[in-house]
């Protein structure tokens, strides 16, 4: 059984290496299509979704087979459970790229965003990509430091969300209530995700090491 | 085995109906502090999420514990699943009831929301709590039919969510961009925690019958 098990634990920790490769690549192009008005790339975002969906059903099949086969108990046990949380994650990540996408879709050929915020977004944008391919990363090396670096992105994520909110509450904000909501909206459409990010990032330390990473918990 | 996995299914299925009312109790708590300005009731929404958390982790410690001595395989494998699924939707919706809260307690003594959409706000607080305890007596009563009546609940959420932006968006309204994104969140919390509640729905029928409702797919 060992064996089988770890084959098994193998290919399914492929697949979710798979899904973070394409949801970061969503992020990244659901970025560019909404500062760019790109409406072809932003349906390509929307139409593509679908295939992250199928990769969590992929994923979690696969993690069911592995526990009624293998039946696993113990930290093995907890791997193929992580392994399921982080699935449902990363199908979530991609539901978030999506909502960028379908801003972009909507607005088109008028852009989503003023000027004076694009920058904001374009760094919130590579920081999310960039957690996301590092999750890709974590769970083909194994390396744990990569995993702890994570934190601070998250927190820089964080820190251009709140600098946002004084952005658009301030006095001189010129641009009108709609487009407000708009960068509220997609302003916590990049927090959520990066979250998540984090939050899969933890539980692939755990697919690949069997250990919990120490650092502090992170909300879900 | 049968029997004992019966035994542990059904205390699954009980703590999950407590985390159901749990979070619906939240939900209303936070709804009236928000509305009413009401400093005390914020801060206990917001104390008392600790115990939503802690019965998650509770959830899922019986789960793993059912997985590990039971290994149930097929369905019995699919609704126990099913309830590690549910707990963490249920726990996501208590921290929606916090967020609420915690909006609460940031504008108090000041009301969070202008009178105007307060009402939108009085019936979307209405439905969810509404919605997450139909959920609770689900998981007691085996009930499918009140699981297909959710749908209708979390479109009516979905329908004044959609209002309100038109009136956010109204050129006549008057109360400012500050409160506009107030306002967008909050809308944004209800109508995920309706989304969250439906999704538990669906789960918990299967828990209760081995059956997943037939109804259309209802997006995480």
């Amino acid at each position: 059984m060992r064996e089988a098990y770890h084959v098994e634990l193998e290919n399914l920790a492929t697949k979710l290496a798979e899904m973070s490769a394409s949801v970061s690549d969503a992020m990244e192009r659901a970025t560019k299509a909404m500062l760019e008005s790109d409406l072809e790339l932003a349906e390509r975002v929307i139409s593509d979704d679908t295939l992250v969906d199928d990769a969590r059903a992929d994923c979690e099949e696969q993690a069911y087979a592995l526990l009624a086969l293998q039946a696993p108990v113990a930290t093995d046990l907890r791997i193929v459970l992580a392994a399921i949380h982080a699935a449902e994650s990363l199908e979530r990540m991609g539901d978030l790229a999506l909502h960028v996408a379908k801003a972009a879709r909507r607005r088109h050929p008028e852009p989503v965003l003023p000027e004076n915020v694009q920058p904001y977004f374009a760094d919130m944008g590579k920081i999310a990509v960039r957690l996301a391919r590092r999750v890709e990363q974590i769970i083909k090396t194994r390396d744990i430091e990569a995993a702890r670096s994570l934190e601070s992105d998250d927190d820089q994520v964080d820190d251009i969300h709140r600098h946002l909110f004084s952005v658009i509450m301030d006095k001189n904000w010129e641009h009108g209530v709609a487009t407000a909501v708009d960068v509220t909206l997609l302003g916590r459409f990049y927090e959520r995700y990066a979250d998540h990010a984090v939050s899969v990032a933890r539980r692939m330390v755990f697919v690949a090491t069997g250990r919990m990473p120490g650092y502090s918990t992170i909300e879900p």
